[in-house]
């Protein structure tokens, strides 16, 4: 049973505008400690011990694919899955997984998204070396991230009892909770983040899908008879429009029984706001996290972020300002307390209404 | 007798960096209320009804003199005076007057700073008259500003008994005061802003140089021997470094007798620092002074001012942020909060100890 591994990379990362842009989201962009790194890249160096390039298959949309192959040398071409429209994860998991599965009939799956960090990366290699064998033993299995804060943006995975060693029972998937109850997720023990990494063998999930997403399971079968007459493009560019619009989490997991969960306990991020860029980056005595030869006078807690792509740099100089955001790229400058990081989106809303297409 | 102006435009402006630079200083830059307007050139304007620029002298320093010009067209080339190196105003001045007198030695002269403010021009064109009648009758006379605040930054003129119309006699010229003193003086009404404005007959001036400075006079007597010999510019190499570095409130006004003073009340504004320009420029309800296009969500009182000069215009994007001001240029981008503009000086500090000449 050979292992593959299914990377998410189809994100539009409003959240780190003006870096991130359509044709340039959050996965292609070195947002995590190291400056130069794009989050997908660090994806697929991160597994390669477990799963080497040759056996990564990443899903991301027809604009993105160029940009894709840039920032991954090292994983073949026709492994990069081009969506013709964003179809949410469930077509996006099914079609890859379907796609791996005509070459490789026993292949057990790690699916990834593309732009999380995660600091102790033998600690996640371990983890994920636990749910491949979950995976291994018939189960779909998941990550579920030990939660270090009441934190009201992530779904949750309530633990059940073990099905022995470190893999325990699903109980259920919790959606986005109120803060009083994240509270009491966090004090009882037995609420862990969902993360959206999913292991399986291929054909327990195409299983799963044919059970609870018939009318998915038909247009990837459409698409598989399309490949094998040698026609896979125009059957995809017809089908996969057609396809239901739903995440795996609602369309398969939260219905499919014998799930699994391993505990993650590895420092994972998932980069949501240029605050969690700013927590990530190295900074200077005073919590400033500044490009060289940044002028910063009485200035604490400040992130600049330098993402122009011209030679000749500016000069970035802060007097007494504090705990702001500041990120520069060839044609926007955008300047937000680091408190407000998730406001970003409000300039990308102002944007599509001014039918600002350029900077979108 | 005809009326001449001598506009002193030598500042080096340090405290409008990154728009100022040892090149561009503060009186080359449009920091009033017009956005395209150099100060220098409004100044010029301004005085025309009374002087046309056919008399208008400028005192600039040799490095700036091509910079000058090109913001003034309709002040003929050998006006513009280029001190060989900055000697503060009694030097400038001295000059200035005997070049003037070498021409027109019946001459009544304006002196005016470059660099200032004055939204009611009629206003200052009727108080710059009576100073000039001050002069004709004798007076070397100056424009004490009402103030309108306890203002520690600047000289005061104590008036004592009127010569007769508006026409005061001055008392004292006072140092910058403590905040105490300077509460007394706006209570009190008997004292003026010293705004650096001179209006004296040219041979009045002569005078009053040769009995306080005759250090003075002595190089100002070489420079004009060596003018009627054909060869001021090399006499000026050799004389004008080694004139006394004096100013003229120091070295004449404070030891002269029979000053007059007029009250002036037009909106002055010396423009000393980014908040000051921020006063001055166009807001939107918000107490916003942003360049078009800029995108402000939930932001207040912020001064954006783009002093780029590339075509592509950067957006420039606040969310959330009050009080800042942001400059741009081509090398360099600010932030600072409003109230602590004069705070720059701490960034051109630290750009001379960093040996970084290009962008001083």
């Amino acid at each position: 049973m050979a292992i593959h591994a299914v990377i998410m990379a189809g994100g539009a990362g409003t959240r780190f505008w003006p870096a991130s842009r359509a044709k340039t989201p959050k996965q292609l962009l070195p947002l995590g400690a190291d400056p130069v790194e794009p989050l997908l890249a660090a994806t697929v160096r991160r597994l390669a011990p477990l799963i080497p390039a040759s056996r990564v298959t990443i899903a991301t949309g027809a604009a993105l694919v160029d940009a894709t192959a840039a920032v991954l040398p090292d994983v073949p071409r026709a492994q990069l899955l081009a969506e013709p429209v964003p179809r949410n994860t469930a077509p996006c998991i099914g079609w890859a997984t379907a796609t791996i599965l005509r070459q490789d009939p026993d292949a057990l799956i790690a699916v990834l998204p593309s732009d999380h960090y995660i600091p102790d990366e033998a600690g996640f290699l371990r983890v994920v070396g636990a749910a491949l064998d979950g995976a291994r033993a018939g189960h779909m299995t998941t990550i579920g991230i030990v939660p270090t804060r009441p934190e009201t943006g992530y779904g949750y995975i309530e633990v059940g009892e073990p099905f022995g060693g470190e893999l325990l029972r699903v109980e259920r998937f919790v959606e986005k909770p109120t803060r009083e109850r994240a509270v009491e997720f966090v004090a009882g023990g037995k609420h862990l983040w969902n993360a959206g990494m999913f292991f399986y063998e291929g054909r327990v999930m195409m299983r799963a899908i044919e059970e609870h997403l018939p009318e998915l399971a038909r247009g990837l079968a459409a698409i598989d008879e399309g490949a094998a007459r040698g026609d896979e493009a125009s059957v995809l560019a017809k089908v996969f429009p057609t396809l239901p619009s739903i995440s795996i989490d609602h369309g398969v997991m939260e219905k499919a029984r014998g799930l699994a969960v391993v505990k993650g306990d590895f420092g994972w991020n998932d980069v949501g706001s240029w605050e969690s860029a700013w927590e990530l980056a190295p900074k200077d005595a005073h919590g400033n996290a500044l490009p060289d030869g940044t002028v910063a006078v009485d200035s604490r807690g400040n992130f600049v972020c330098d993402r122009t792509t011209r030679g000749d740099k500016r000069m970035v100089a802060l007097v007494g300002v504090h705990d702001l955001v500041l990120v520069e790229t060839d044609d926007a400058l955008l300047v937000i307390p680091r408190s407000r990081a998730q406001d970003v989106r409000s300039i990308v809303d102002e944007l599509k209404k001014r039918g600002d297409t350029g900077r979108l």
